[in-house]
């Protein structure tokens, strides 16, 4: 069985993974753009975005290795999307384009019923309702031997901690304070749960830490 | 008039300034070593506890500048010692030795009065009784025109931060998680606050950013 991971996973110096008041125009809050720098101008962001060039350092690494043996994806449905409460029609088809970075199986969080959504590349969203326990359920299955990766946000990363079902966190520290928003720690213990830092690099732009949960002694 | 300034101030990537269970055999709690690793092995910080060699790259220049032009210290008692509860006597005189790396008067915040300690070297440590409020006004008096430096601990930081004396930050995130301990940000809302960070440099430690408070807009 593969891992659950969280990778790529953006926070500010004051600790919250995503700014106040998100919007359409502002899907990561207010003030969030610097948070997110560091992926930015990397070749594989870059890339995945239709762009060209960008940078091959530290954080083009980690960003490609974010993306490397996923075999599924659980987001919530505020990382799917702007639109809130019952999906008034299926025009909204996420913020990725008709060909998504994921060319796997996607697992939306939502309490808002919905047909699954076929897109090209491999990736397909499915919505569950049933709550994190049954989106992890099914994205372990989809995933077989490859690992499931939360996408976040905040609170879908928080609600996996909480169950103690993540094996793994890439976190990248900016150099940005967002103060209000997500907190992504509040309330968890990281070293009563297992988690040590077993590897750290940092970038011009961001620290990266590699937290794993090794167990708790 | 100086600025009021923290500096070298090291912080867990879950937001922690120092660790549970502080004690004399844990000054820092439990845990805490990795959040300091940075500066242990710096060239300055060994030539001020009789070490000698030691690094010079970014985190040295970060702990020299860290003490220039400080013309008075504030520090919270636990910073100044595990001692708690009236002073028994004058036995405590600091975690440092006879002559202490500061050079200059230190307005320990205390409940409890006591004589005025002279040290080696020009450092004075005063017992202040009447609160944060008094410290800071025989801190800026003591340093003239030049800066008053916030020691800590975390509730120390927290107290002048929350008053809206603080002029700058250092702040060094550690790639270690404490999972407990006295959070340095928890509901102190920064943006609001008027804090942007101006500068940040990584070594391969830790990050360094320089927060400076700009005015709200």
């Amino acid at each position: 069985m593969g891992k659950v991971k969280v990778a790529a996973f953006s926070l500010s110096l004051d600790g919250y993974g995503a700014g106040p008041d998100q919007s359409q125009t502002h899907p990561l809050g207010v003030g969030a753009d610097g948070l997110h720098k560091w992926i930015l101008g990397t070749r594989t962001f870059q890339a995945m975005t239709g762009g060209e060039g960008g940078s091959t350092g530290v954080d083009d690494a980690f960003t490609r290795r974010s993306f490397k043996n996923v075999g599924a994806w659980i987001m919530g449905r505020n990382m799917f999307g702007p639109v809130r409460g019952p999906w008034p029609d299926a025009s909204w088809r996420g913020w990725w384009g008709e060909e998504p970075p994921y060319h796997v199986p996607v697992f939306v969080l939502t309490h808002h019923p919905r047909t699954p959504l076929e897109m090209e590349g491999g990736t397909t969203f499915h919505f569950v309702t049933g709550g994190p326990d049954e989106a992890m359920q099914r994205a372990r299955e989809a995933a077989g031997e490859r690992d499931v990766r939360i996408g976040g946000g905040v609170q879908t990363v928080r609600a996996y901690l909480q169950r103690g079902m993540i094996d793994e966190m890439h976190l990248v520290t900016s150099p940005v304070v967002l103060g209000q928003g997500e907190a992504l720690f509040a309330g968890i213990d990281l070293v009563a749960a297992g988690f040590r830092c077993v590897e750290h690099v940092a970038s011009p732009e961001a620290l990266h830490s590699v937290l794993v949960r090794t167990g708790t002694d």
